[in-house]
């Protein structure tokens, strides 16, 4: 009896690790919504990424709550060719359940979120918001 | 020594089991690099989703093999606010483990490329780079 609850503890504990090993990795659906953030580059243009990573977006991440899956953040390299300058310096990505809640938060905090932007870039965003279709 | 071994081998089969899940699961880290294949819509402007989720986009990950981690499909919803139009209609994005594997790849394709774009739109895409930097 011992040893069948011993490997019982070991079994529960395995499953346990793989699924929350599971969950730690985020993952793309169908049928999340993503909105991109993408940051137009050109003269004189700024962009603080290390602002962008350490207090931009985790304050975003708080306003989002529940409600965002996780978020991405991305560095402009090309466009069509690799010399080609990228349209964007930068970008972010929410992965989000919801459309209308995004819409909500967002709209509750502009006012902080607006004077945010404004310690890390001097540039108007390109905002895309879409429907994951297909991950393949 | 019987019950050691079947244990052995149900815990072997969990792992795997787990193992197996985790890949399924196409998850997003930094270090990935991703092409985003945007289309703007407009007046005149067409997009075939249909052609493009069946014949397009898995003629593409053949082309692009094991340097695509996955790839995504997205169809615009809106801009700013849920009253503008998406800057794009639709949109990809593949993520791939090399940036000079995937430029090789589609110069080696890119007639093929190029004629089946025809078939689903009349959009010139704007595409862009980028490196994941962060994903939480």
């Amino acid at each position: 009896m011992r040893k069948t609850k011993f490997i019982l503890v070991l079994l529960t504990f395995t499953a346990l690790a793989g699924f929350k090993s599971d969950q730690n990795k985020p993952s793309i659906e169908a049928g999340l919504f993503k909105i991109s953030v993408m940051y137009p580059g050109g003269q004189g243009k700024t962009f603080d990424m290390d602002y962008y990573e350490k207090s931009h977006m985790p304050m975003m991440a708080g306003f989002l709550g529940k409600n965002l899956k996780f978020y991405e953040i991305d560095k402009g390299l090309s466009g069509r060719t690799p010399n080609d300058e990228p349209p964007f310096v930068a970008a972010c990505a929410f992965y989000c359940y919801n459309v209308a809640d995004y819409n909500q938060a967002v709209g509750k905090n502009i006012d902080t979120i607006l004077k945010d932007i404004k310690k890390y870039t001097n540039i108007q965003p390109v905002i895309f918001i879409s429907e994951i279709k297909q991950v393949k």
